[in-house]
C-alpha cells in the first residue's frame, strides 16, 4: 500500500549543535510511504502522483515522530505523587504501585493505556523500564506488536531494597530476562533491554547476571539509572565499598557500553565522564524528573562537551509529562538555569535523530531518510488559544518550533504515524 | 438576580502553612450567588431552595477563582522568546513588543485577548503591567470594567535605558499615571497600581515621581521588580552608587509599604530581606519565568520564615504559561529544587486567599466568605486522558489537588464565574 503525506515537513540529518548544515525543510513538502515504510521524500510537486491518496496536514509541520527513551511503563498511575524526593518516592509510591502488575489484566490494560498516551503526544518509539514481573514486559510487548509500534523495553531485575512483592532473584531475574528476549527480541519491532533497576536495588550476583545477559546479547539495550540524587549516590556507595564510582559497579559487571542507556547522570565524577565518553555510554536527560524530584540540573553542554551522547525523556512517572513538547520545555529551563541554550533546532533534533542514535537505531527511526519507518508527528503550534496568539508573530522556522517547544502539549499533535498508520482519530486534514 | 452554584466546594480560611485548620470541603456544596456577591456557602442541603435556580458542577471542584498578581498584559506575544536572559530579552524582544501598544486599536484587540486567556485559565483578577502609554492602561481598564472583572494595572514609568518609543519623561509619567488613578481607581472593580518598571529604566527623578504619586494615593498599589537576575542586580548597582543595596533605592523614594508588589526577589540580601518584613512589602514569586530566562531560585520557605508575605504569579510573558496550575506546577519544582514542599493545600490557597492577602483585599476576593465578590473556579481533575488514568487512584482531597497542579492547564477549568457571570461556553454542568 503507498500513500503521500503532505505538509510542511522537517527532517534533520546532523546535530545542530555541530553543524549549521543539519535540516531540511519542506514548505510544501510531501512523504511517500509504502508498506510502512518512508520510501520518498521531498516537494510535493516533485512527489505527486495522479493516482496516489494523498492526506494534506498543511499548514501542520511533519516531522519524525518522538523517541522516548527512559519512561516507565507502570508508572502511568503515578505521576505527580507529593513531596518525595529518590529514594522516599520509591519506597512510598512506585514500589506499591509497581507490585499491581504482577496481574496479567491490569497489566494488559495499562499497556494499552499507556500507548494510547504515547502516540496522544507524538511519541512513536520509547525505551521502558517495565516492573519486576515478566508479565509486565509480556503485556507491554504484546500490545507494542500489535500496533506495530518500535518498543524498546525489559523487565527490572531488582532482588533486594524494595519490597517483597517486587523482588526477584538473580537467578530468576537472569531466566526471566533470558525468557523475554527469546521471545521478543527482534520480534517485529520488539527490542529487548536488560534492566537492572539501579545498584541500589541489584545484589551484586544479580548485577553479574545482569552483565552475563549483556556478554551473551550485544545486541540487546542495558538500561538503568545512574547518579539522579545524592542521597542516592551516598546510599549506593555504602552498599558497594569497593567501588571506584556509582559508574565503577555497572562498569565491573561489563555493562558499559554503547547500547547501555544511563538515566539521570547529573552529580557525575570526572573519572565517570571520562569512561562514559570512552565507552560510549549514553547519559539520559530527564528534566521534569529532574525538577519534580529536586534532582538537580542535568549539564548538557558539559557532558556532550566530554564527548558523550545524550538522549532526553520523559521519565514518566518522575516526570510529569508524557508530553516529550512539554520536556523540551523544562529542558531548555533546566538549561537555561545553568546558562546553556537549547536552540529549537536542536531541541527537535533531540528529541527525534538524536535520541535515535543514542539508541543506535537512526538507521531505522528518528529520521526521514528513505528506508525509514514511517514514524511521524504532525505539530500545529496554533492548536490552542494562547499558542494561536503568540504565533501571530512568527518570522521565521525556528520561532514556530520554540512555540511548540515551549507551550505545547498533546493539544499541539494534529496525528501521530506508526508505521504510516494514522493513530489519531478525524482531524483537520484534507483526503482525497 | 439570585442563583445556586451547586459542587464540591473548597474554601481556605488560613494558611496552610500555618495551621491545619486551615480550609473547609463540602462533598455536597452550594455557594448562593446574589448580584454578583456570594451571599452564603455551605452544604448543598441547607442551602437548596425550590425557587433557586441552580448549576450542578458535581463531581467538580469549586474554589474562589485564582488571583495572578504579576502580569505583563503587553507581552501576549513574547511568550517564548528564545535564548536571553532578563536584560537581552526586555532589549531584542518586549520593547520593541510593547512599542505596538500606541495603538489603541491593537491595545484594545489585546485587552480583550488577555483577559479570555485569564478567565480562560480560572483567573479571575491580576494584577497587570501596561506599556508605558497611558492609551494601553486605558484599555486594559475599559476592557475589564466591562467584565466586571477586578483588575489592579498601570501604565509602566520608564524614561531610559529601554528604546526611544517606550520612553516617557518623569513628568509626563507622573500626569499619565496621575490622569488614570483620577479615571480608574476606584470605578467599579479597577484599581490602580503606579508603576515603575525597574529601577534601570527609571531615572531618580522618575522613582521621585512614583513616591510623590505613592504618598498622594497611599490607597493605590506600587508594582516594581526586584533582584531577578544577578546582571540586573550590578547594572541596578552601578547607575545608584549611592545606594545601600537594591530595595534600597525604591526605599530611598519612599516606594515601600504593605502595598508595594516586588515581582522576583531571587537574590537578596539580608538586610533587603529585614527591611521587606518590616514594611510589609510583599514579594512576587513567578517560577516559570525565573527558570525559562534562568534567572535563579526563588526562596519561599526562606522568605516566609523572615516574616515577609509572597505571592505566586504567571510573569506572562517572561513566564511560559497564563495557567495559575502551571505555575503552581513549576513553583513546585522551584520548592524541590530548594528541598522545600510546596504542599497541593499550600499551593491552592496561594493562588487564591494567599495572593489576596499579598494584595491586601482579600476582604473582596479569594475566599468564599459571605460578602465577597463570587468569582469562582471550576477545577476538573480528570480532564484530559493522563489526568483520568492518574485520578483513578486518587485517596484523598490534596491528592486530587495535586494532580490538577501538577498536570492541569486550561482544560482542567470547567469553568469560571466572575462576580457570578459564567465566562465558558456551554460546559457538562446541568442546569435546572
Amino acid at each position: 500500500m503507498r500513500q503521500l503525506i503532505r505538509g510542511r515537513v522537517l527532517d534533520f540529518h546532523a546535530d545542530p549543535n555541530e553543524t549549521a548544515d543539519n535540516h531540511r525543510f519542506w514548505e510544501d513538502g510531501a512523504i511517500v510511504i509504502r508498506d510502512g515504510l518512508i520510501e520518498a521524500v521531498g516537494d510535493h510537486a516533485d512527489l505527486a502522483e495522479p493516482d496516489l491518496p494523498e492526506i494534506d496536514h498543511r499548514p501542520h509541520l511533519i516531522m519524525p515522530g518522538f523517541i522516548d527513551p527512559h519512561i516507565h511503563f507502570p508508572q502511568a498511575q503515578v505521576i505527580a505523587s507529593w513531596g518525595a524526593q529518590l529514594l522516599d518516592w520509591l519506597q512510598n509510591y512506585t514500589f506499591p504501585e509497581e507490585a499491581r502488575f504482577g496481574d496479567p489484566d491490569h497489566a494488559a490494560r495499562i499497556a494499552g493505556l499507556f500507548l494510547d498516551q504515547l502516540v496522544a503526544n507524538g511519541t512513536t518509539s520509547a525505551v521502558a523500564f517495565c516492573s519486576v514481573h515478566k508479565t509486565s514486559a509480556e503485556a507491554l510487548f504484546t500490545a507494542a506488536h500489535a500496533r506495530n509500534m518500535a518498543m524498546v523495553a525489559g523487565k527490572v531485575m531488582m532482588d533486594r531494597n524494595a519490597i517483597p512483592e517486587v523482588h526477584d532473584t538473580a537467578q530468576s531475574s537472569y531466566d526471566d530476562s533470558k525468557a523475554l528476549i527469546e521471545a521478543w527480541h527482534g520480534k517485529g519491532r520488539q527490542r529487548y533491554a536488560i534492566t537492572p533497576r539501579f545498584a541500589i536495588t541489584s545484589t551484586p550476583e544479580q548485577l553479574a547476571a545482569a552483565g552475563a545477559l549483556a556478554a551473551e546479547h550485544p545486541d540487546c539495550h542495558v538500561q538503568t539509572h545512574l547518579s539522579e540524587n545524592l542521597a542516592e549516590i551516598e546510599y549506593t556507595l555504602s552498599l558497594y565499598p569497593k567501588a571506584r564510582d556509582y559508574l565503577d559497579i555497572y562498569e565491573q559487571n561489563g555493562l558499559l557500553s554503547d547500547r547501555l542507556l544511563l538515566g539521570h547522570c547529573i552529580h557525575l565524577r570526572d573519572r565517570e565522564i571520562a569512561r562514559m565518553a570512552e565507552t560510549g555510554s549514553r547519559a539520559i536527560f530527564c528534566p521534569t524528573s529532574n525538577l519534580f524530584l529536586g534532582s538537580g540540573l542535568f549539564d548538557a553542554d558539559g557532558l556532550r562537551d566530554a564527548g558523550i551522547v545524550s538522549g532526553v525523556a520523559t521519565d514518566v512517572g518522575g516526570g510529569t509529562s508524557w508530553s516529550m513538547l512539554q520536556t523540551l520545555n523544562e529542558g531548555y529551563k533546566v538549561m537555561a538555569m545553568r546558562g546553556q541554550k537549547l536552540h529549537p533546532l536542536a531541541a527537535f533534533h533531540w528529541a527525534t535523530r538524536g535520541n535515535a542514535m543514542a539508541l543506535g537505531m537512526e538507521d531505522r527511526i528518528g529520521t526521514l531518510a528513505p528506508g525509514s519507518d514511517a514514524d511521524l508527528v504532525v505539530l500545529d503550534a496554533r492548536a490552542t488559544p494562547a499558542m494561536a496568539l503568540r504565533s501571530e508573530r512568527i518570522r521565521t522556522l525556528s520561532e514556530e518550533l520554540f512555540i511548540l517547544q515551549i507551550m505545547g502539549d498533546d493539544r499541539a499533535v494534529a496525528q501521530t504515524y506508526v508505521a504510516g498508520v494514522a493513530q489519531k482519530g478525524p482531524s483537520d486534514a484534507a483526503i482525497r
